[in-house]
Parts: structure tokens; sequence; C-alpha cells
């Protein structure tokens, strides 16, 4: 077995890639059956008819005289929008009240649903519902940063399996978003350039990871993926905020999403996977160095204690071989 | 339920603690059932007698006749020591072929036992081949660090129960390494003090998670612990690197180990946990900003999605709470 070192360029870490295993087989429980699931499900507390087992709904967008997409409470937070934000010190230690917002995004009425089976408008919607939720939060003073993230299945941390999100607002910005906004900084203090607007260019001119593409949007697998089919969508035009994109953008990601999950979902046997919005921080205005993007990140195998304890992935696939394996699946 | 976000003053990395749940209980597949297993497995590969199913050993430390401590060669190892040390570039990507050393150190000939039921001399034999691989491998030119570490239980990683660790030196420093001592080096900067020493003080003045000290070492739960009964071995003197050790310090390393190991077994019901070695970078001499110390992490639950996408742990256990539990074991 050879490997190799890459140097993921966004995080400045590394990951062990394995040449020639190229294993794509998913461990049993990370599959991910929802589609053998009912069109409605009575007991599903996100499905038409059991709006009363949710408190209220903050946001809705309707189609017809029905919701598309409810955006309610999360009814067991860890962080509430009530508590006051207060900064302590405790001799060296530092630390802040649990303020933020949990909301959960319900994503669709149909309980047995992903993207790939879904109207690209009605992906739109759900974009739409996300932009809102942004420029409604982010006028709370306390808060600096809003999480979405997607899990799919047990294996990826969600036991619902009726399509939705979760936002998670912050009055801190999280690690890995801090990490991130500090590489890019430092990258552009050097090559006075976007580090991601200069890897949208090498991953066009070396053509060997971008596996989709359309006017405003590409679906690339990363150079240093930490995991197989892991996927990375971003916008072609520099801009730090998602909160920034219009109403065509808005349509071209919603396409782009569709094709990609589509994608994943049939070379993983659909398997769990996350989906993160990474975007800068509420509070700052235009970042030239910053560029926001959508992680995939496939749950396939179990992390090892290893992985965990050294921050070093080893990745048992290519990004290459599996590029060529998802450009051929139609 | 109320939460606040601590601080971790050694990554700048913020936690999720939650203030009044203390959820101890571990999930059911953590549970790690070593103690019904025989004395001596014939299937073991790591088992007194079968010392022919491993390639060779690289070191061995006897007691009379016998093997106590056998360092033996990673038998699916994914760097190669044989590998030349190549950098290379493609476009704006970088990479290092896989060179390094994987090694097995077998660290009792007992196939049912942890350091909670050995002897003190003996868990000393296991620390003095640690440091005599890393000063072996330390002449190596290519690599620049070594990590080791310990899964105990399927959760954690490991598929053998008979007691070892994964020693890897790699050509590149460790994320988790790499950030532990950027943090460090910047608090150096401002304080021009180590910033381990000034926790190590803070610690022991506010007594709140000090689980266990003696002559050489303190054990405590850090302020912002990720996990319930995370716990933190370190030298009470400043050194940067492990294999600086003395053979005094080695006794009250092992003495503080097995306290630490019959503590953390008992209140989790023998549940799965990693121990990892952090010192500094072979290659770097003498550090005035890092200090070396060891890091168990129990592996009672599952991480969400949530916690690997952003990087922001939710910890159930307030470690204050739990460092109270832990000293009332006896």
């Amino acid at each position: 077995m050879s490997s190799e070192f890459r140097k993921d360029l966004l995080s400045d870490k590394w990951v062990i890639i394995l040449n020639d295993d190229n294993n794509f087989i998913p461990d049993k429980d990370s599959k991910f059956d929802y589609k053998s699931l009912p069109v409605l499900d009575a007991n599903c507390p996100f499905c038409p008819g059991n709006e009363n087992k949710t408190k209220f709904s903050i946001y809705e967008l309707k189609k017809g005289n029905n919701w598309q997409v409810r955006v309610i409470p999360n009814n067991k937070p860890y962080l509430k929008v009530e508590t006051n934000l207060k900064r302590h010190t405790k001799d060296i230690f530092a630390y802040i009240d649990g303020t933020g917002a949990n909301e959960v995004i319900i994503e669709t009425p149909i309980h047995n649903i992903d993207f790939d089976e879904m109207e690209v408008k009605d992906i739109s919607f759900i974009l739409q519902a996300y932009k809102e939720r942004f420029l409604d939060l982010k006028k709370d003073e306390r808060m600096e940063h809003i999480i979405i993230i997607k899990s799919r299945g047990i294996k990826a941390g969600s036991f619902i399996p009726h399509l939705h999100s979760q936002l998670v607002a912050f009055p801190v910005i999280p690690p890995m978003i801090d990490e991130e906004l500090n590489e890019a900084e430092n990258y552009y203090k050097i090559k006075n350039n976007c580090v991601y607007c200069d890897m949208i260019k090498s991953e066009i001119k070396l053509d060997e990871r971008v596996i989709l593409s359309n006017e405003h949007f590409i679906c690339i697998l990363p150079y240093a993926s930490r995991v197989s089919f892991e996927m990375m969508i971003l916008p072609r035009e520099h801009k730090s905020h998602f909160y920034d994109i219009n109403e065509k953008e808005v349509m071209s990601l919603a396409s782009i999403l569709k094709e990609a999950i589509y994608k994943l979902n049939k070379a993983t046997g659909y398997s769990a996977y996350n989906m993160i919005l990474h975007t800068s921080p509420i509070k700052l205005s235009k970042l030239e160095y910053y560029h926001w993007h959508i992680e995939i990140l496939p749950k396939l195998k179990n992390f090892s204690g290893f992985e965990q304890a050294t921050g070093l992935f080893i990745n048992p696939t290519t990004p290459e071989e599996a590029a060529n394996y998802l450009k051929e699946l139609k």
C-alpha cells in the first residue's frame, strides 16, 4: 500500500491519502434507508398534520395553501436565545453564558425524500429560507456566527429521517470556521488573493476533481479530502457571505445541490452524510479573503481513535479516483 | 438546561459545557469487557507463545527470561519507513510521499489486563520502552514528529483487547500538535510564560479539577473538557520533550497513570478510551513555550455530526462535577 501526505490549503492541515486501496465500501451501519419509508408518517413531528407537535413556526414558505418549508425552534436547545450575553473570567479561564439560537428547518412536507428526487424549485425554497433566517438573526447584536448543518442518517447524528437542517447562531466563532478564516487571511497576506478563488482556478485548470459545474457554482472533491466522496460546492464569483446570494444564484445552487446529492447517494448506496454551510461571521463586512461554500461529508466509516487524537485523517480513496467514478455516474 | 461556552486556553477553541445534565452514562457499545477474557489467548497475536505471528521485535524489555514489553512493526502500515522523503507540488497543491514508521508496543504478556491492575514497576517498563523508541527514531533525519496512542475497545478504534499502543513517526507535524504549538507560542509571546505552567498553577490554586498529584505529576480534568471524564496528566516541572523524562519521573508517571486509569475504569464502568502522548516535535530543541503531556479521552458517546462539522464539542458533564466524583472514588 502506498500513501501520501496532502496539505489542505484551506485549513493548513495534512491528510493521509492511500493511493492504491480505493475502498468505496461503506460500513453497513452507515446505510440510510429512508426511501422505504412512507410519504407521510403520522408519528413524525415534521410531517404535515403534526404541526401542533412543534411549538410554533418562526418562518414559513408556502406553496398554494400548504407550507413547503417550515422553520421551528429546536425543542432541545443547547443554547437559549433568552439568555443574556455575559463574558466571565475565573483566574486564567474564560467563559460565556450559553446564549444562541437553535432552529430546525423542515425542508419539505414529504417524509421520505432527499434533494436528489426533489424539484429544483423546491430546493430553491429551502435556500431562500436559509437566507431569510440569516438576514433576521444577523440583527441580533449578541450573535457572531450562524452554522447551518444537515445530518442525514443515524451515523451522521440524526434520528429523524424527514429532511431537515439545524440552524445554530453562536455568540462565538466555531473552531472550524475560525481556522478557515485564519488560514485564508494568512494566504491573502502573502498572495494578495482569496485562496478559494485561486483553488477554483487551479481545479478548473487541472480538471481532475471537478465533478459538476454551472453558471454560478462548481462542485469539487477537495485535493486533501478527509473521507471518500467528500464534496465542496463553491460560488465561482468571490463572495464572503452566503446571505448575499441573489435569486439567480439560488436557482443555480439548488440545481447543483440536486445533482451532487444524486451522485453521492448513488455512489454510496444511500449512506449517511452531513452537509454544512461555511460562511463569514455575520458581523464582519465583506471580506476579500474568505469565500463561502458548502461542504458535504459522507459518513461511510467510523473515525478511528488515531484520527480523533491526531487530527490527521486517513482517506482510503484518492479524490481523483472518486471524481472519475462520480463523473461517469448518470 | 443551562450551558456555557468555555475557551480552551491550549487550543484557543470553544467548548459547550452543559451545566445541569451531568450525564455520566456511557452508550452501551462503549463498554469494553476485557476482564472476562482469559489471561492467555492462543489466538491473540500479542500473547506469549505467538511471537512468530509477528514479523520480529524492534525492541524488547525482559523480566527474567521472558519479555515484559515488546515493540514490533505494524503489519498494516499506512506509512513505510523504506520510502524516501520527497516533497512535491502540483500547481498550488503540495504533497509528501507517505514515509514514516508504524510500530506496535505490546505492553504486557498478560492478555486481559490494563494499567489499573498492573504493578507500577511494569508500567514503568512501558514508559521506558516509549522513551527508547523516541531516542532511536529521532536519529532518522526524515522524521519530524512521533505520536504514541493507545486505543482501548472497539469504540476507541482497537479490535485487539491485549494492552498495546501504536507508535507513529511522521515526516510532518500532525494537526493537533501543530495547533497546540501555535497557541502555546502565541501565549508565550504575550505573557512570557508557558501556558501549561500557568494552567498548572491556576488549577492547583482553584483546586476544582485536580484529581491526582504526586511529586512530579498532576492529573486534571481540563477546564474546557470536550468529553465527560477527559483527563490530562502533566509534569509539574517545565519540559518540552517527553524523551527527557528521568528514571524517578518514569516511576512517578507510572504511579499516577495506574491511579488515573483505575478511576477512569471505575467511573465509566470499563468503557473505551484513547490515551495520547503529546510532546514537542523531535527535531526541535528544548522549547520554553511547550510542555509535554498525556491526554486521556474516554469514548462514552458518539460524536454528533454537529461536533465533527463545527469542531465545537458539546460536553454533557462539567469537569468540576466529574472531578468531585472521581476524587471520591477509592
